[in-house]
Order: C-alpha cells, then sequence, then structure tokens
C-alpha cells in the first residue's frame, strides 16, 4: 500500500467477465495499476488486449485491493487461495447475493479482518469481456457488506473502488442487502418469469390484445435463465421469504375470486364483500408502488404526463424532443406505447408538473396533436 | 337508417364519461349525428359543451346504433330500457369484459339480435368527460364480441363504429375475449399489485436498491383499486384460471427455494436438480415473453439494443434523437434508466437489428458515450 486507506495504486481483478473487466476499465482510465487474471487464460487475454490492465502472474508483488469477480459459491475458496500467497492487502467480491459467501468466508479459516462483500447494482445484457465498459457503474449504487470482522482499513478500501469506478457507494449488512434485493430485484424477477410463462400457450388473438401494461410487467422475463438460476440459489431463504408472503396474498385474491365466480353478485359493479381481499391487494400495491424513490435517488417525484402521437417514421421522435428542449423542459422520462395496426405511436413525457401545462400549449402551437 | 348497414348517420351515446365522450367526438370530427345522455345532468352538459354532441331526449327520433357506455353489470338493463322506447336500430356496449354483459343481455327479454357487444382497448390515466379526446382509439384494437343471436346487420354497425373511431376491428367470442384480457390484463395487473404491495413495509436502504427491473413490473400497480375491483369481479372466473396457473407454478417454485434454503448444496453455482422448477419457470417466462407481439401487431421483433449515456439536462435527449433521426435511423422503442445520485441517464434505443452497427457508428462520431 502507497498511499492512505482510502487510496488505490494498484489492483489485481480476478475473473475477467463483463463486471471484472468493466472495474478494471474504470480503474484504469483512473491511473490505477491493474492486473488481471481469469481461470480461462483466452478471457483474461482479452481483456489485457481491451486496455483492462496486464496479464496477473503468481510472483506479482501484492496489490492494495483484489477484487474477486466470480460466482458467490466461488467466492471463500478463491479468497483462501490468494490469502496464502499473499496476492493483497485487502479484497473485495461482486457478488450480487452477500450472505452465503461471507458466512462461507468466516467458515473457511480465510482472514475475514481484510475482505469486505460489494455488489454493484450494474449490468447489461450481454456478458464477457467485450461486453465490458469502463462507465458500467456510473451513478449506480455500489453496496458494501462489513461484517463485525471486517477491518476499517478494508470497508474504506472498498468504498475507495465503488467512488472510483463513479458508483454511489451504500453500507449495508450483508443478510439486511440480501433481504433488499430479494425483494426489489430476485423475487420480482420470479414473478414476471411466471407471468409470462402463461402466455406460452396463448394464441394469436390473445396476445394480439396485449398492452403496454403485461409488456411492462413481463420485460425481465426476458432474462438469462442461467445467470438467474445461480442468483436464485445463493439468496433462497430471502426470495423464498417473500414469495411466501406474494403467495399468501394471491392465496386470498384467488379464493375471492373463485367465489365470485360460482355465484356472481347481481350487480358486479356494487362494493361487494366478497372481494375485500381484492381490494385489499389493490390499495396495497398502491402503496408499496408510491414507495419507488424517484430518479437519481430522490423521494417519489410525482411526474406530470404529456401523452403526444407522433408518426412512426424517422426524426419525428427526434422533431418531438427538440421542440420540448427548445421549450426549456427537460424530459424526466418517457414511454413509447405500440399501437396495433397504425403507423402512429403513442408518445408518454414525464416532466415536472409545473412545467406541464407550458409544454402542452407549446407544442401545440407547434402542432403537435397531445392528448391533454 | 339513412344509408347501408355500415354506415352510421347518427349515434346515440348514453354514459358521458371517459369513453362515450370520446366516441362521441370522434365520431362528430367524422361528421355523424350523435345525441348524448348520462344519469348525472351535469356530465352530459359538459361533454355537449366540449362539442361531443346534443343533449338527448327521449322523444327524439331513433339513432343508427346505441352506444351504451356504462359498466359491465348496467349495460343488460339499460338495454331493456332503450329497446322498450325504440331508441335505435342497433346497440354495442363499451365495457371491458363481455361474457357476463351477453348472458344478462339473453336472460332479460331483451332483442340480442340487435346487439353486439364491444370492448375498445384504450383508457387513460384520468376520468370524466374533461379527459376524454377524439383520437383516444387511433390505432388501438376494438374486439367485438357477436353471440350466435347477433344479427348480421348489428355486427355491421359496431364495425362501423370502429373504423369510424380510428380503432382496428377484432372479432371474437365473448367468452374468448375474457379469457384474452384475463391473460394478457387482467391477472397482470393483480400480480403487479402483489409484487409492489411487498414494497409496503421496506426500508428506504431496500428501496433504493431499486433498479428498472421493479419499476417496469409495478408500474401497473398503481392504477385505481376501484376500476378495478369492478372489471375484476365481471371477470372473476377467467381470472381466478390464470391466477390458479400462476399460483400452482409459484408453489413448485417456492417449494424449491426453501429446500435449497434449509439445505443449501456445496456449490450455490451448480446445476443443483433440486432448482428444476425454477429453472422451467424462467424458461417458460422466456417463452412466454416471445409471444408477445412486436409493434404494430406484426410477428414479434428482436430489436438491437443501443445503450447511450445522456447528460440530464433540457435539449440533450433531443439531440441524442436528432442524431439518430439524421442518420436516418428510426427508433423502435426507447427506455430511460434512472441513475440514482448522478446527473447522467442511460437511455437505451431499440432500433432494427441490421442498422444497429451504422447508428452505434454514427453516434460515436458525433461524441455520444454509447454503451455497446
Amino acid at each position: 500500500m502507497t498511499g492512505a486507506d482510502d487510496e488505490l495504486s494498484s489492483v489485481l481483478v480476478v475473473g475477467a467477465g463483463l463486471m471484472g473487466t468493466s472495474v478494471a476499465l474504470a480503474l484504469r482510465a483512473r491511473g490505477v495499476a491493474v492486473r488481471l487474471s481469469d481461470r480461462d487464460p483466452a478471457t483474461s487475454r482479452l481483456a489485457v488486449a481491451l486496455g483492462a490492465g496486464e496479464q496477473a502472474r503468481p510472483d506479482d508483488p501484492p496489490t492494495d485491493l483484489a477484487v474477486l469477480a466470480v460466482p458467490p459459491g466461488a467466492v471463500a475458496p478463491l479468497l483462501a487461495q490468494l490469502q496464502a500467497r499473499g496476492a493483497a492487502a485487502a479484497y473485495t467480491d461482486l457478488a450480487s447475493t452477500k450472505g452465503s459467501p461471507q458466512r462461507a468466508v468466516e467458515a473457511t479459516g480465510c482472514r475475514a479482518a481484510d475482505f469486505v462483500g460489494g455488489h454493484p447494482l450494474a449490468g447489461r445484457e450481454r456478458s464477457g469481456p467485450g461486453a465490458a465498459r469502463a462507465d458500467l457503474f456510473e451513478g449506480r449504487p455500489w453496496v458494501l457488506t462489513p461484517s463485525p470482522v471486517t477491518a476499517e482499513r478494508t470497508l474504506a478500501r472498498g468504498l475507495a473502488l465503488a467512488r472510483l469506478c463513479g458508483a454511489t457507494p451504500v453500507v449495508m449488512d450483508p443478510d439486511a442487502h440480501d433481504r433488499a434485493v430479494a425483494l426489489v430485484s430476485h423475487a420480482p424477477q420470479v414473478l414476471a418469469s411466471l407471468v409470462a410463462a402463461r402466455l406460452t400457450g396463448a394464441s394469436d388473438a390473445e396476445v394480439g390484445l396485449a398492452g403496454q401494461g403485461v409488456r411492462d410487467v413481463t420485460r425481465i422475463a426476458a432474462s438469462d435463465p442461467g445467470l438467474w438460476r445461480e442468483i436464485l440459489a445463493s439468496n433462497a431463504g430471502a426470495v423464498a421469504e417473500v414469495l411466501a408472503g406474494v403467495a399468501a396474498d394471491l392465496a386470498g385474491v384467488l379464493a375471492a375470486l373463485q367465489e365470485v365466480a360460482a355465484a356472481p353478485a347481481p350487480d358486479a359493479g356494487a362494493a361487494d364483500p366478497r372481494l375485500e381481499p381484492v381490494v385489499r391487494a389493490l390499495r396495497e400495491g398502491n402503496a408499496g408502488r408510491a414507495r419507488l424513490p424517484g430518479k437519481h435517488g430522490q423521494a417519489p417525484a410525482r411526474y406530470a404526463t404529456v401523452p403526444v402521437l407522433v408518426p412512426d417514421k424517422p426524426g419525428e421522435l427526434a422533431r418531438l424532443l427538440t421542440d420540448t428542449g427548445e421549450a426549456g423542459i427537460n424530459v424526466e422520462d418517457m414511454t413509447i406505447e405500440h399501437s396495433p395496426g397504425q403507423p402512429v405511436g403513442l408518445v408518454h413525457l414525464y416532466v415536472r408538473p409545473g412545467v406541464a401545462e407550458e409544454l402542452v400549449a407549446a407544442l401545440r402551437t407547434l402542432g403537435w396533436a397531445v392528448h391533454w
């Protein structure tokens, strides 16, 4: 270690996939000396060729930090190997679950004081060093999960790594991290897959009625099953806990709907008391959705929605956003609704409520069909 | 009736909410004579003031078609009233379920030959005549659900209505319609609400780790519980059938995860055979997601994704899309990923695979940070 505890001048990255190589590229861009290895020599050669650092060698001097960019189950055995040869002064990993690697590290005789778990919340659809990007972590949360035995200096180096990669460090307990990602990532993935799975037997006529709602609910159902099997296996307990809650609520909703279906109320629109579990689920859904923070980690923001009809041809979306920008208004978010059968799309522009009327007026003056 | 069976020169709209008033505005824009009524006189007065037609009177001559823009449970009683006074030559409705209104129409002594169920798949977050738009139905599917007793001339008028409103008519059996919307709309709504409901007790730290995935899965959980209680009540059987399938799959996944959590495999990454129900759900999720048609009702399209970093300030998104349009490339879809903590957004441009490399090259030449 050549600098203070929170400075990194040299880093070893073990595992040159998407995540490891992206860390290496980010560190190289900040002038850190990086050495890389991978159990597949071709993979590490490609990462080196991409400018991610130098090939690591067994007799290299110790680095300030080693980053273990391997699956959760491989962290503890790899850490034991690296510590045995004194590869680095401190160690962290990038795996997407933190409890089971931490327990394995503490159970297998590693020097746990020198290890801090880490999880940058970033990724891509593609994998391997060729998909790596120096800016993969920019603006993303990077969770660090010190245990009671983790040394302060080790945590400081983990924090330095996150900051050098442009991420926002967040410190959490390993099991709290796992419960959090079960709730906001792993369980939603399972349920998106289960909803999408219902469509496998659907007819063309049935899927022809699909709108933006089911598209949004099932978007992540297109994810890689192999990757998700591994994530779910290493966080099985926390994911099961969330899913058990969903299953209990679902059983209540299902029983209520089956009861109503068996003996419909004379007026289906009336406040049938048998539907109480359904109404409760819908209301709690409203409340839970409102818990999701807005952009940039701020408190939940209520944007105004300005729907505009846009001809589906090159340049029209650009013209809309140019007109919006020239009105001095920032688009906070945007969705494009697919219109079956017509060459026109409905674009929703999300803007701060205070500027919505101004935007509507400006766009209408310019001839846009605003659905306001 | 002054024209052929598939022409409409006069229409009565009963129910001047969002849907009824939007139909009226669309018909007025095509020169059709429209009369409106609502059980709330203030509502129909507002619709008339908005140019949606003239106030209907009990002694009006019969119109070519009457549109019943009321909840599913109100369709049959209203139809009986209207037919008793000979209000129109043919009748249709706009309710979002079709089986139970059709059965009620046939059971309550209405002239069912003169009625065809209808469901335009369009809507807005807002309600009431003030939110109505003449172009609400443009490019949307409009399902018509003739029963064996529906007369050809009645269906022809329903089809004419859908076309005059700019929608794409689709003919289906009433119960087939209800099974379809249970699958692609009603059951996904329930599950989005159940996933979001889990977030009600979450801490700020937990929801701070939320990414685009859970945002997409839970977007429609923000929907109106009162509206959805009514929809789910009138389609309880079909929704229950879809949810029962999800519940069975979920039970299998949950049992597998609980078994793994109770006795983790030594290497969580290995192909643990106990996880087979989980892997099957993920794979079927892939297959089901691929069933959703692409834009404009075409066969599923595989778009290439081009991720670009965009500074979060007015004009930058416009500049990106201007540059894309000037490269002659059409953006098929687009998402904006929220980056917590940094004033930069990751925008995903979806384009036809054949043009993605050209776009990447063009954007890089212009200095854009493309994550390709």
